[in-house]
């Protein structure tokens, strides 16, 4: 290696053990602090946010960058980090200090007006603070730059690539298919599923979840499971990757998916390459990707009959009272129980893309300046009338529901639908490429799949980008008809189509 | 407040942030982090302790101080905060970045090879690391610089203005008062104490360790407790200041005592000035003092007859298996047994100095060089046959039982025993001061005694110095008497002197 990349790779270290830092202390904050420690935490937060910043942005990694895009004598995976890594430099160097400062200061306090109105069910609490921010995040377009719609510049930053010209495509495709199924679907006689929402005790439902882990291959002894209030994962290495969850003793199905989910994420950050530790090769390639593994596992894995055949007569076990005398037809087909509702962490896979299609209409409307944050109740409740046929009763049932908008996080919904259809064609392709997948999954036997995960997308990091994996893996580009192929099979057989 | 000032204020916050997120990393390495972790975690330390270090002995630190030194203006806290940070500045500034450097990575190889060697009770297997270490801490004397002795280099980084001219004065004192008083107590009849050493549930023990910290009035919305292999505190700030424990089923004192003794770390911590985070007004004065509001509660407290009248009965009703026929004078009498033991930790009020005296000898003689690491073990053994007439077994229960050398802490051990005299000293003013005293301790009212600690003691951070605090509150320097005269009449009565 050269003087020049070793140097590289040092700063690019430090500048991660930074945002690792970052990290515990966040991770600190949602799982154990005490409540009087938030300001403090806070302030700690920032000054660590201002010193990484002041790293990555340096005229020292500027340099070294530059001279490193003139180094011939790279080897692919070297050209690649330092080619990924310009780019975020890039990026970040065209925020001024001034504009960070504000928007974190706009953050701060919408994040705190968004708390209250929520609690309070009035979105009118929250929308003097919103409109700054998007005001502010309309700026941020501008600075950032973009070809085409300016809504273009939040997307690439959440799923670098993305564009409202594809995505529109794509979401109409989505409309096209999924409302008609949809509503095929309504028509049959729903599946009895009240016996998930009795009495689960949370200890009980803890160890279940810890062995659904074990199971997964998650790596305890790199990582750990915790209780916080939205469950999550987060990354100090792929050495130490901790995921969270939260329990609920009458609603069966939040703690046990929420650890499949999480689980998910957390087996793509422990498959990185160690060894690229603070290196783009290290890193995850995109939210989008990010979110296939999760749902790959929630979903695809984890709402599957064979994952059920295998786990069913031990779940029985744990919870004889509630599942004693339910056959195991009749629990897979509670678990895939289709119904349109309010709430989008809590929908079920198919009329969950509408929520995602409604956040993206109303971020692209916001950014482009056709519509208001003072439209946004009336469109909330007209969209979710227009494409799932309900009547929203409440701004917290409602527009107010999701913490994304409050935290100035415009662009990042569409990648939870990009994950679910990314998650469909990857899971063809593993179930084309592993022989007898569906009777390993039955007999508990986990490991084959993420041996596949790991070789086809966690290993490399940033090598490639979300279209080249997909390319690499499944040999086109992302392609909805995977997802539509594998939802019509799934629910015509449930639902008896 | 002038403008210097405020830079000057802005930079120690910024260095507080970055060290209290080390401590956050920290905390989390002995209580949570999954056994993977350790080798990045170590890393991250390293560089935000670099980052903290740098940022501390930056010019811009240095331009402010000397022209705050030359302001008139500064009220006297401000002027007080910039001659400590001077001080604390001029002392990192003796320090080359090679020696950092190589103290850091001598240091960790010296813990591996100590954490290896107490495993295998062979000291032989630490003495090279150790050799080296010593070394490095000779020369260290050299670099910091010192008046006399060496030894008084080491002694005032742990106990600023320490000196070896004045600690064997006072342990002298301490070896020909408490040596014949020990004999006396040694000659009578011992109490029996079995009853501490049947099992204990853990998960019981927790629960009356918990309720223990709330009687003393430690703030569990500003802190919480939990579990590690040594017992610790640590602060984030004033309003995030945690405690650890550990459980040891078999032996009830542990936990307890362990409890009691780090609230009182904890409630020092708390009450510190959250104004003054991150300044020398917002610090403890030094570990002396901090060991004396320790000290104060686990021993003058928490094993005293007036706690025990008051606790005895719930404490009955948690371990009736355990208590139930135990009388409250059998119980006071068997947490108060005197008799000499290996391990200093486990040692009762008044055998523990001669721990904290023997490794003050040898840190002394290896210093000024009269003496070799190989001595060690031998020297070990004579000196606690000499002081406490017992035959040292092991390496493992003698020289390698605690963790200090090999992180090179040498002039840590003597602030233990100075803790405790200053807690007696306090003890014996607060009981002069505060009305009822023991009447209040025997209602479970520890708030007043709480009270004066913080008016008295805590408030003040770093105002004034360890003898200046000592003085003010109880009129004259630390005087050992106080303790002599709170152990014969506490002794005398147990053991019917």
């Amino acid at each position: 290696m050269n003087e020049n990349y070793l140097k590289y790779v040092g700063i690019m270290r430090k500048i991660m053990d930074v945002n690792a830092s970052i990290a515990v202390l966040s991770w600190d904050q949602e799982v154990y602090m005490p409540e009087k420690g938030a300001d403090a935490r806070a302030q700690q937060v920032a000054t660590l946010s201002g010193i990484g910043h002041e790293l990555f942005v340096s005229d020292e990694l500027g340099k070294v960058l530059a001279e490193l895009g003139n180094d011939t004598s790279l080897s692919f995976e070297e050209r690649k980090n330092v080619e990924e890594t310009l780019h975020d430099y890039l990026e970040k160097k065209k925020y001024t200090t001034e504009f960070v400062i504000k928007m974190s200061e706009t953050v701060s306090l919408s994040f705190q007006a968004w708390s209250k109105a929520k609690d309070a069910d009035d979105f009118a609490m929250f929308a003097p603070a919103l409109k700054k921010l998007v005001a502010l995040k309309r700026e941020e377009c501008e600075l950032l730059g973009y070809v085409g719609h300016p809504y273009n510049a939040m997307l690439d930053e959440h799923e670098r690539g993305a564009t409202v010209a594809e995505l529109d495509v794509l979401f109409e495709d989505v409309k096209k298919q999924l409302i008609p199924f949809i509503k095929q679907v309504a028509e049959q006689k729903q599946n009895p599923s009240e016996f998930l929402f009795r009495h689960f005790d949370s200890k009980k439902q803890w160890a279940y979840g810890i062995e659904l882990l074990n199971q997964m291959n998650y790596d305890f002894k790199a990582g750990r499971q915790d209780i916080s209030s939205h469950p999550f994962t987060i990354s100090f290495a792929a050495t130490d990757v901790r995921v969270t969850t939260r329990v609920n003793e009458n609603d069966f199905r939040e703690m046990i998916w929420s650890c499949i989910h999480e689980g998910g994420h957390a087996l793509y950050e422990q498959g990185l390459n160690d060894a690229n530790y603070g290196l783009p090769a290290g890193e995850a390639i995109s939210l989008g990707i990010h979110e296939s593994q999760s749902r790959l596992w929630e979903n695809n894995i984890g709402r599957s009959l064979p994952y059920w055949k295998c786990n069913y007569a031990r779940l029985q076990e744990v919870f004889p009272e509630n599942f004693g005398t339910v056959s195991l037809d009749e629990f897979y087909k509670a678990i895939n129980v289709v119904e349109p509702s309010f709430i989008r962490t809590a929908a079920d896979e198919l009329t969950y893309h509408f929520h995602v299609i409604i956040r993206y209409e109303i971020e692209k409307a916001l950014i482009e300046g056709t519509i208001e944050v003072e439209d946004l109740p009336r469109l909330w409740k007209e969209k979710y009338k227009e494409y799932l046929n309900i009547d929203v009763p409440s701004d917290q049932k409602g527009v107010l529901q999701d913490i994304h908008w409050s935290h100035g996080s415009f662009g990042y919904f569409p990648t939870y639908s990009l994950g679910s259809f990314y998650a469909a064609q990857f899971f063809a392709k593993a179930s084309e490429n592993i022989p007898n997948l569906e009777a390993l999954i039955e007999a508990g036997n986990l490991k084959p799949l993420l041996e596949w995960l790991r070789s086809n997308i966690h290993q490399d990091g940033r090598l490639y980008t979300a279209e080249e994996i997909c390319i690499r893996v499944t040999g086109e580009k992302l392609n909805f008809r995977y997802f539509m192929d594998y939802a019509k099979k799934k629910f015509a057989t449930i639902y008896g189509l």
